[in-house]
């Protein structure tokens, strides 16, 4: 019997709605599915909130119930597990997730048969340290960004790329973007959309003050690293939008394409073109 | 005798060298200097220090010795003075400051004679209501910015020009520069360069997550409302960088052209378009 | 008894019947429609048929039947009689065509009682001479464009701005663009929106090679002038897209505002914002 | 011994002399030097000029005395045999020649004692069909530009990649760029920096009119497919801007990256960022 976690994300009236049928069909379909505690208790379904931190590396599978961000969130939670995972989108078509609330009963009975694939992401990681001391280390699978508190006029710091010192930049922020995460935040600052299979991580100035101001696309094998030209006021590191941790100006940050990648059950061929020309005729990029 | 004031920018160590020299100049050229309390000290000047609040008024002419950043800080302060002021730049060549450190004498002595010409240059103001209620208003001669908080996603707001609705946007902000600003923070957020001469407000949006991301130049004379479509979390407004106010969901910002102008004292016919060649060449544009 | 040109662009198959349909309610309004031979003659009206070059000079007002492109054709045939027109839109919401086809009557019937406003549009003039003698003038109400031929590879250019020396280009071209064609070819090489009544110029770079590649907004008091450094190689001046004039080394070329305006009549308080919004939303801009 | 290619670009002046000189050192370290026979007569030395389109397949090395543009051509036309090939640079830094001419005496040394790297860049490839027919096949090392005629408005054509439909465009053009073209035309196009390892092509659209106007970057092993959607006017193939093709409205067009490579030889590890830097710092990025 395959473990499924169900992650519903219930701020929305309807997911109640489509939660519930969903874990319907999965135990129909003979799946055992566990929940975290309190999204268990808000179903009414007490007794599948088995789900802590140990028991989700044991998981077979997981499902998203909510947007591309909900779907970001479960992304790093599973960090260092390759669970395979797939989201059921409420609201409009998103990148990430594959399967529409309409689909639901398709998408269980090839869950069930073995009938999809699945389409491996690379994720970014940052590791900042201080003198000797490793003090954190964040993990996206949209973006690790660099970025200015709201008083701070702008971040100075030095770009080394494979240790090759490249430059010094003033800006409002650097985001350091997977391919995934090149249709979000990298994209709003002018960054270019690169195609989900490539190996790479692309490197885009936010509003750059200095001369250089373009976008990066360098090998996912290779090292970023930013050091403080001059003590920072205010400065922050963030990992797809949802984690955020302060700098001082000792630290020192590297950034690189993380040894663990997402992976996305993926129930029909939908090509990553198909989706970005429907989001272009939606207006939606 | 023509009452000037005088504003050094102390913080670097050759500042104090030159500000006692341009005191000794302009006595000997028979104006009557005053300062603020704290410069006249530290110069070791304390009876110069008679500029309050009020004396400010009375001042013929003001002079800072600093870059641009100071002389925005001046001309923001004796805002509704129209005050003919200028810069002593100390550093790299500035859009705004007129006159090197080496070309001192030569200004005093123009000054005395008259010889100089007056630019003025809009400036542009937002005024914040809650309600009935008037909450703040600030003044910028570069630009009022709206701006996201460093933890907040991004900002969704209503934007209304001449009381037409124009759309709704996404985005970190929102820059609402004056042509002197355009060479400052809009460009670093890809606004476009926009002459001094001309009346007019560019509005460019930072890291707009929406469709419209394009800047938009309109005349000095139109209005321009922001209102929050969804309560913000962490949003501010700024002038010039140097003011900081931060915001509600119910706050309505009104942006205009201020009714007052600084105007800037020009000792020589040194062209915008000059300015401008040089900087490009130097790299720093 | 007033008289009306009718410029009919009748390439699309509706276009037939509504000249027809428009036709007839101008001369039940009692006004003297008064058409191109050719026109007239496709629409089985050959008595209307009695503009020439001449006539032309006299009508009182003219519309077009087509699009933006058919309008900026006509503003650039009526130039120096600053003629009122206006334009009935066959296909999509355009920025300059005023009345749609289901609106013709009532249009008709404003136009009859004096219900509208006038609004002026600046347009863009280019001057070429070659030593002593003016070789052409080209006017648009869009924009002046300095492109490259296709085989070659940029353009070298010296810029002068109110004959300040601004710098060097290297680029695949330049659009010199009125507010009104803000919105066209100076968009899509990255130029800002303008609003219609600000009496600007926008000088965009089109792929620029060299360091300077900023759109740059001037006074519509401003002279551009734009000398070759080295001898081009296949450089043509173009106007609206629509004349086209090839340049030699030696040429120089003032551009400037143009002694005259377009006026279009405008029937309803349709704001430039709304247009522009609808247009965002239709995912056309 | 082995056979070296000398092909030197003797426009400049001071080229002569470094070619004289370099042959005296090739030969001095024992290279058989070969020369096509127009440049070795010029160079008063018409014994060298052994050089036909089928030698030339027999060159263990080629030697460029020129820049950028100089070695594109040399890589075009050694396509298919992947020769290491190095280019002397005469004028400013370039990012592909790799020797300065006061440097020609140790790289002579370093190329006798085989002390290099080879470094391979990927090469974009065009095959332009009609019906059944291959109408045409060209390469390029920096780019293929798909480009409209001078005096055509726009091209509208349909992006295809990996066989899906991706969206319509109507734009200026579109720049297929390989990472080593990324710092040359599809940079002025808006297209970001790829480092020279990535396996990857960059899709540039120029002056896009249509809505989707982003670079686009796809890995190496993507086919991008261009089909007219409406007869186009003038609209021509380039490669590396040096090659040109006119097109037809039946022509299909399909870009991938080429089977062979570019082969650099390499004297000093001078990184990719390194010469990014320089060049920002000289202005000339």
């Amino acid at each position: 019997m395959k473990r499924i976690g169900v992650f519903p994300f219930l701020e929305k009236p309807e997911a109640v709605k489509v939660a519930v049928q969903l874990i319907g069909l999965l135990q129909a379909a003979e799946f055992e599915v566990m929940m975290e505690k309190a999204s268990a208790e808000r179903l009414g379904r007490p007794e599948l909130g088995v789900l802590d931190r140990e028991a989700i590396s044991f998981l077979d599978y997981g499902v998203v119930l909510g947007g591309d961000g909900a779907l970001l969130s479960l992304a790093r939670r599973l960090y260092r597990r390759e669970i395979p995972i797939f989201g059921i989108n409420l609201g409009h078509l998103g990148f990430l997730t594959e399967v529409e609330a309409k689909e639901l009963e398709l998408a269980v009975k090839k869950l069930q048969a073995g009938e999809f694939t699945l389409e491996d992401r690379i994720m970014v990681s940052a590791e900042v340290t201080r003198g000797q001391e490793r003090r954190a280390c964040l993990v996206g699978l949209n973006d690790i960004v660099l970025t200015k508190g709201s008083f701070a006029r702008m971040v100075r710091f030095e770009l080394l790329i494979d240790h090759f010192f490249t430059g010094q930049l003033a800006a409002d922020g650097l985001i350091i973007s997977t391919p995934t995460g090149s249709t979000a935040y990298s994209l709003s600052a002018g960054g270019p959309i690169v195609a989900p299979q490539l190996s790479a991580l692309v490197l885009t100035p936010i509003c750059a003050h200095s001369l250089f101001n373009r976008p990066l696309v360098v090998g996912s094998n290779s090292e970023i690293e930013i050091k403080f030209a001059a003590p920072p006021l205010e400065v922050f590191l963030t990992a797809d939008g949802q984690e955020c941790l302060p700098l001082e100006a000792e630290d020192e940050i590297k950034i690189f394409t993380a040894p663990y990648k997402t992976r996305f059950i993926r129930f029909k061929e939908k090509s990553f073109y198909h989706i970005l020309r429907e989001k272009v005729q939606q207006g939606r990029l």
